[in-house]
């Protein structure tokens, strides 16, 4: 069984998932480049990603390079990309360790109807006029597309004490 | 002069922001409802819009409502939207308090490649059967399309220590 077929339990999108001819349309600014090069050699979380080393790096476009200025005054990034191996139909999923489906959105799953990921990572080193972003190890495939960088504030971005089950 | 014309030390995109018709599509899987009717009248930010009282809601469409299923045992969501009324041809601005241009990236602005925002909220109360997410207030405009919804996981989304300018 691989990761993209149904498990028991799965629930579909009514109606599937079929975004307008009108829909929002991202651009693509950049890729991750990591020592992943397909689902199953992907760690499954951050920690498993710094766990197995490396750095990663984000390879800006150039068109997008001028939006890296500024960045290196901060110690974290927080990476958006687009997981285009992700599958969108699901809205429920089982996962081995819970047999009970939870909705996608009490989920971190690379599934759901916009398969955005969300990474905050360590800054380890920039160079702007490059488009090289180096950061710690990203659980992420080699070559997905980078949608948006933001620097990381604790001051709205960090809530230590809140809770998970 | 509004938010959307350009300030001296603003950088355009060179060759502009234009997604290709195979670019990825994001589909809206509900609106946010704040007090906030218009770009002017909405805080700038989380605290301001904390101050100015709340709470926010989020609609979830009837398509995605069993994704909400098991967010209640989280404290907090991470609510991702589409800012449609932000500018996307900017890579780097100025602000009326820093008159050197920042990269957007470098920035929590509003105004990027991919407008897409990043609220950490409270969760106060959830009804998933009738795609209702009540959270503290959000510093968002009435209407604005939510794309993604996450369970805020403070082990890997809390980094208290990290350093800001």
């Amino acid at each position: 069984m691989t990761a993209f077929e149904d498990r028991s339990g799965d629930v579909h999108v009514v109606g599937g998932v079929a975004p307008s001819a009108d829909a929002p349309r991202l651009v693509v600014i950049g890729r991750v480049r990591t020592k992943n090069y397909d689902a199953a050699a992907t760690p499954k979380n951050p920690t498993k990603a710094r766990e197995a080393g490396g750095p990663s790096v984000i390879e800006v476009a150039e068109p997008f390079r001028p939006g890296l200025v500024g960045l290196e005054r901060y110690s974290h990034v927080m990476v958006l990309c687009w997981l285009d191996q992700a599958r969108r139909d699901l809205i429920q999923i089982t996962r081995p360790s819970d047999p009970a489906p939870k909705g996608v959105f009490a989920l971190r799953a690379p599934v759901r109807p916009n398969p955005i990921s969300l990474s905050t990572s360590r800054i380890l080193a920039l160079n702007s006029a490059a488009g090289i972003l180096t950061v710690e190890a990203l659980d992420l495939i080699d070559g997905t597309p980078v949608v948006d960088l933001k620097p990381y504030r604790p001051g709205i971005d960090a809530i230590p004490d809140a809770v998970v089950p």
